[in-house]
């Protein structure tokens, strides 16, 4: 009998793809062990754990990563408004370290060489999952089956190819039809592509859009809440009509998701700009975090220095933000910016009062003890921290360099439109 | 008879603060020429006239700036998505160089040495008004009563002291008693702030907001439309259901505005950082061009390339924002940040379908024929443009660094979270 | 007979590889023609024509792209101060896009569906070339020997093998050893790679430097020239002690060289960051370009307004710097960038006085008619231009937010170092 | 006998301005504090003391603050790579927030409610310790007298009124020739400005430079150092020709000064932008910095990953830059800034083998245990890392958008040069 060409960790789902790849892998002489994370998503762990046992895998690992996914992802980016290409939020991207961490955890734990997954060619998952791992243990060998030409790509080119592989193999098929899209789902998205979505003209359709209500079904009746920040984290939601108040990191989130589902808060639908290079379509919901996040950068204007503002706007948030998206969180640049967060968010404490109404999130008021703001100082009715004339001395100084330019323009005859 | 110290342009709004100030100019020996700017509020300019000539102005203009506000400012603004602080769409300050170089215009003509206005001296109005002034001729000398103390700011401290002057004056006062607020309006917006609105906890009254329904009694029916941009400016706004189509570039403006007024777009409500460092509250109605931003940033996402993308707005959206609001249109860093857009544009042509529903405007679709985007190639179930193996060299390559620096960390002990 | 697989355009430079390179070509069922481009490097251009045509090549073309070179390439780079990781002057990535663009221009004229070199795998210049060759001409199909494992990339690992191969065509070898390091030359630089110099603790040999003279050998009295700049680009040198002027583009960029040259000015060592992510020694001379860069730098000191300059430095200089470094010359992203430059440089007019002595480059004056610079202004001992008590305004005001930050601090007890 | 207007620390230089002012903030009945910092400038501070007292100064305090100036302003500086408009290494602006904290420090303590400092009008230091003061004491009331023009601007108008004023207040006055030009010296340079070097074309005298021998009367044989880095940091510097090691962070600055001085290193000349806007012409001598920041920026190139270079350099080293310049110091967006040096030092270890040579600091190696570059990677003669047909990916996936652009380039007949 062959020796084991050695022991892999393969990132499962419970799918088709993922268990056939959990098959082929070890009918190419592998020893394969079935990994699968709970960040949140609706999914039927028992099942897969069964299944995955079932065509063959040595072990099944499900680990809960949901607390670290809120605490050690999503709000860091959440502290740097991250949001990619003016739209996205990230929901993918944010989890994927997540997993990967987990993953390279059970992989040294259980001492696989290899680490495998069922992400296609061109994707972006395929690279933010693969940088994680070597990220975390660069001596990890990846098996990615969809980019294996002659052994697996060709061999499986298609629906019908798997679904016959699956039949040869015994893998139980799920008879429901599938949908015309994928999804990819945790407890701070979802998002759909491919498939009919591929076009950029097609209107999704209305029974597409699973986690949020449409918000012409949204309820008449606004519903008002406020979200306490302490150093640009949320810690505390209270949710006056329904008596509620939420103090856990982890449940905040999931009260302020319940809530945006309600009110049909969070869809968006964009043409991106994939890692690769590609440009492709996706549609994603994303719930608790737009509330959040429109809060945040609320009190940010109450709260934070305008030049620090303006500086965490023009560097972090937007490379953070490419960062997560291109799947570089384990990587020197990540740490470096990361590393400057909590200076930017000292002074960002206070509550903002919200009102949610058919996918609207409008700020109805914000508070802070942080002083920044100045009702005296900044009221058009009375003196308050300074002088009038000290902005004609203002305005004379900005004015120096200006009068320069424009005196240079008349001399030398150059137009200004 | 004494002579006159010389001829003052000044910026007359028609209210009591400029009437005073027209007057005051007058009794300290200044000839006055009134000017007002329409920029598309709603006033009425004819009565401006009158009083201005019976408070003793020797000349009056009135300048329909319409046009050169949407296409010379509102235009380019749109094709670099402009926004202050992630929020606010800078209605006033898009105006502001187009009145001043208006007045410049009139000031030259009819040999001003002076120019005055009535802004405040703790607001940007006055920096944005002074600076465009200097830019476009460094030798006009500003008159800025609210920043003179003895003459004028200590004087009439206070509301009334204003209309005691009017009343000795003769300048009629209008008897409708003073909103708690004020306002700044254009064809662009409208802004709110001070009075009431100084505590940002205060939710602004339902009846403060002028331009737009509120959300909650917009029409319970969503309205489709679609708009055609060229080179990245809105080229024309097809309303089906009201069988109607715009191609003039004011025209497309105006009915934009129409629709997003009757479905209650573009409210916003927030606490920004001045120019001079005073944070303000200051809520804003700026319809159309909620609208218009949305239809712009969906369709770069189809036509614009990434990289174009990416530098854009972490450069030009950036800057030409902070420039704008700063009122540093005049000088050399924004003909320089300007200049680069026409060639980030060159691709952005097609057509942005949307629907418009209470405060929302939803992106239902768009299209182009410029060809960045590929279906084919985007898409997860057929091979186009690349192979599968050429992400696995990407990925290889993209992991060098990583790898180098994780074995690093292995090797020295340092801990990568 | 078989028929040809196709006619290829093959970058061709006289050496053993691409030789070789020719000769497998053929043999792999091509025809071959050979391109070189004159970029001004030291080559006997005739020897290397022979030898192609010997080897089997079916056309040979030289192509002068030198002014090319200097007016599209390098000054646009001048322009813009552009610099790589604080260092490099990019002299061969400058050369790249001229001679991409010269080889798609042969290759459309001469109907070549192909295109071959001889970089290496590893290297930044296969990139360079390839990008954009696809940036001008998307169809072309690229045939990179060296990165083809099983026909070439295994056949000739190792000098002998190609030794073995050139003997068997009889292709003519030169005898000279080969130096311990590979060198790229053309007009604007010559860079030293590899070998000896992989080490980056070993210090390259003094013979190694081709193109200046030892700063320790270099003349002990300096040498004193002016440069005069219109719109940012040299187009006066003034060698008053050689009685010489220079009018040219061209001429100037070679007599500053010689300038140089002479004075052993323009030398760096250095460890690079590839564009493929792995870290790379180079050492570089760059004559004439390391006194252009230094006075351009020094006339916009005087010359360029204070924001544009921070905001040309921090955008188009990084920017474009990456950009012809990564080889993305032909791309949306390069036009963008490069369309900002002329209103950056419309003020950077006048004249650079400089000292040329033993490596350095002192600046001595600069004089210039723009104004920006202002005696009077700056001057500690007279007045002019603005009231001291103008300044005290613009510190009050700038105050403003830092005392709201101070204050927060001492109220919150956060202590600030 | 009237009442003391309060007490006043007044920043004391011992020179004809300062004693006048001291003076003068007597006669206006202020109680004055004299306050001098020792930040490494040759000063004879013994008789500067005995000159305050007898002026009539309650107090004199000297406060060496050399040590914190190195480590906490200088070194950080370093590890930023600050410069600021390409070429100023910051010496003035570095030395002012240590100054400003030992003020605010003995002004606490001695209940001074004024500080005072004989800053003219027009130049960066009244900014940078204005607003540094501020910063760190919000209530602290500043008396800037070359601001205030009745009492003392007018008044004391020109040479010749000071030195009446000293003559009437018996201020003994040094009847050396005042220099034609101003300095600020400390242990990390000094600066010449005004007089005759206001004409930016006036090559500045021989004599006027203090601080570092003329390369040309540098010694004509090189000297051979190394300095050794631990995270960013200098922590060994060798000179073998002199049998010295030094060590300690103080003593490390102070032989590369005594060293870079020897051999004419560090001289600049500049037009630079001040704060105000006003362009200035400056020379400065910084000669131990220029030496380290060469070493540093090189250490970075074998030790630092390419994105964290490159993301640092945009932001931290062009902003702390101009934080530094403007006099932002003690600012939430220093806080910000410099709380992301640390993440970005981690990995520069190393030593740094250099030459001196008239004027001129060549690097001539550099090694590290780090492990970032890997000779075999790097090596264009061996395999190594990874396959030559993983960069033929890499190529592939890279110019995915870049063909995209170019074919619709060619569709739309939109010309590429």
């Amino acid at each position: 009998m062959s020796e084991s060409k050695g022991r892999v960790l393969l990132a499962y789902s419970g799918g088709l793809d993922t268990s056939c790849i959990l098959a082929w892998l070890i009918e190419q002489g592998y020893e394969v062990i079935a990994f699968m994370a709970d960040v949140g998503q609706e999914e039927d762990f028992e099942a897969a754990r069964k299944k995955a046992l079932a065509v063959g895998a040595k072990k099944f690992f499900l680990e809960d990563l949901k607390r670290e996914f809120v605490t050690e992802l999503i709000y860091p980016a959440l502290q740097a408004n991250c949001i990619y290409e003016n739209v996205y939020l990230l929901g993918t991207s944010l989890a994927r370290p997540i997993i990967a961490r987990g993953m390279m955890s059970v992989a040294e734990r259980e001492g696989c060489d290899f680490v495998s997954h069922g992400c296609t060619g061109k994707g972006n998952d395929q690279v933010r999952f693969e940088l994680a791992f070597y990220g975390l243990k660069p001596d990890i060998k990846v098996i990615a089956p969809w980019r294996i030409p002659a052994e697996f790509y060709h061999r499986f080119a298609g629906r019908q190819a798997l679904l016959a592989y699956a039949a040869e193999k015994k893998i139980p098929v799920q008879q429901t039809a599938a949908k015309p899209w994928s999804t990819d789902e945790n407890l701070f998205h979802i998002s759909y592509e491919a498939g009919i979505l591929e076009d950029p003209d097609t209107t999704p359709p209305a029974d597409m859009w699973k986690l949020t209500t449409d918000p012409e079904q949204a309820p008449e009746t606004p519903q008002r809440i406020s979200i306490e920040f302490a150093a640009g984290l949320p810690v505390k939601v209270t949710v006056p009509d329904e008596n509620k108040v939420y103090t856990d990191g982890v449940e905040i989130f999931l009260a302020l998701n319940a809530l945006a589902r309600k009110h049909g808060i969070g869809r968006i639908d964009i043409v991106e700009n994939r890692f690769i290079g590609v440009k492709s379509r996706g549609c994603y919901e994303s719930p608790g975090a737009t509330i959040l996040r429109a809060a945040h950068v609320d009190l940010e204007g109450l709260t934070l220095d305008r030049n620090v503002r303006s500086l965490r706007d023009q560097f972090v948030t937007i490379e953070l933000s490419r960062i997560l998206y291109n799947g570089h969180w384990f990587t020197p640049e990540r740490e470096f910016v990361v590393s400057s967060i909590p200076a930017s968010q000292k002074t960002v404490n206070g509550v903002v009062r919200l009102k949610l109404y058919k996918g609207n999130v409008i700020i109805e008021g914000r508070s802070s003890d942080e002083g920044l703001y100045d009702e005296k100082e900044s009221s058009m009715d009375e003196l308050g921290g300074f002088e009038p004339t000290d902005t004609t001395g203002f305005i004379a100084i900005e004015s120096i360099r200006i009068k320069k330019w424009a005196q240079a323009n008349i001399r030398k005859g150059r137009v200004t439109v």
